[in-house]
């Protein structure tokens, strides 16, 4: 069960369903993924909860979810890779699962190496949304324009100081991030997905963006708007925040920068 | 908001998520389909709910999904198909969605007039079981022969009779029944689909159906247990019963029956 020397690092992928978490981060109150992931990391072991550190690529607020979101701990006995991602499964609630286990050197961090992120934004267009569907979209029965949101969405790419896409309440050095690619595009299923990749995210940055774009797509906002509220570097020029149910983290990029567009 | 006469009844195409319910029938006890829907007619309709009749056309059992259950009755008020169907969006939980609302003639039965069912049976392949697929299927990592799984199932097309795929429960006519497709095949994403057509089911008949194909796709039981089975209409020699969750009530025939197979 035990064999091996501990890896200095573990890095884990981990896939949720936000809407049963009260988000990522640990805190006092209802269960978050960090501190239901750090409790069973802390039983596997055979350790106090306090004698584990899980740090997270993505801090996912509440409801939002994750195909691809990235954990990193110390094990503190060695484990190994195969015998935690078997063991977790056992541990954990059916709303999280953990894809895989991969070994790192002791540098490795989920947020502070993290490259790139690639968030998803999916919007349902049909009449109807179905029961299963429900808790994994944004329900926008209007028409909306896809090619009129992907031109909005053009003046976005790049380095930018998204101030006006951050949501007050999470202090940040800096709100200059590079967004390395946003597409618009249709899906089957009268789908729309908002794909948007980027070295770094601020607060709500995502929801604030599919928010602007909706407000395009159905033609209540200009596309030059867009790279006016940009410019402005004010949330109050901005659209409402589009619900935390429609967006994902798919992936977790290592390694090289992705090659900046523009 | 009323208009026009009352047709004299309504055929409701309703998706739900068998997962929050006791079942399709009304009994005592945790909240059912056709219980939610029946008091979602009566305040839409202003009567009493012992006014409404709603019958189904599948009695999906605790668990067992639908998108498109074919439920009817006889409105007691004149409401445009139209209206019911924007009203029942709000008088409804999520989890149950009325996709379509069309006027039928009086003789008109969900269960008795249809001619047909399409049942789908889901099987997840892969090691982990995403959360947001875990409602909706089952969960077999060790790898099946879907090649295998199909010749087996050549065995239960046609008119036979299905006693060995019957769970006691619920007495019937007789357990004759035709079964005019019965097709496994893979699809994107590590999923293996059973579909189950035929004119009507005994009770769990798909699930048992399910059970025994996966015992012979993983080599646990040999082709010819198939046609044995069946022939033996003893529900002691077949396999485990497949799990509700992932069944799912695909689709209702109406009019001509399916052209009889084999």
């Amino acid at each position: 069960m035990t064999g091996g020397p501990a890896p200095p690092v573990l890095a884990l992928t981990v896939a949720y369903d936000g809407t049963r978490f009260a988000g990522w981060q640990e805190q006092p109150g209802p269960p978050t993924v960090q501190g239901t992931l750090r409790d069973a990391l802390a039983r596997l072991h055979g350790v106090d909860r306090e004698a584990i550190a899980v740090d997270g690529a993505g801090r996912t607020d509440a409801g939002v979810h994750a195909l691809g979101q990235v954990a990193s701990y110390r094990p503190p006995t060695p484990r190994e890779p195969a015998t935690v991602l078997r063991a977790l499964a056992g541990l954990l609630p059916g709303a999280i699962r953990v894809l895989d286990a991969e070994p790192r050197g002791p540098s490795f961090h989920a947020r502070r190496s993290a490259t790139g992120k690639l968030y998803r934004y999916r919007i349902v267009q049909r009449d109807v949304l179905l029961p299963f569907e429900a808790p994994w979209a944004w329900h926008v029965v209007r028409p909306l324009d896809a090619a009129r949101m992907e031109r909005a969405a053009r003046a976005l790419v790049g380095r930018h100081d998204f101030a006006a896409f951050a949501a007050s309440g999470r202090p940040t050095r800096t709100t200059v991030r590079t967004v390395t690619r946003l597409a618009v595009r249709r899906a089957p299923g009268g789908l729309l997905l908002v794909d948007v990749e980027a070295d770094g995210f601020l607060y709500k940055m995502v929801r604030n963006i599919a928010g602007l774009l909706v407000d395009v797509g159905r033609s209540r906002r200009a596309v030059e708007d867009v790279p006016a509220v940009l410019a402005s570097r004010d949330r109050a020029r901005g659209s409402a925040t589009a619900p935390a149910r429609g967006l994902c983290l798919v992936r977790v990029r290592y390694g090289c920068p992705a090659a900046s567009v523009s």
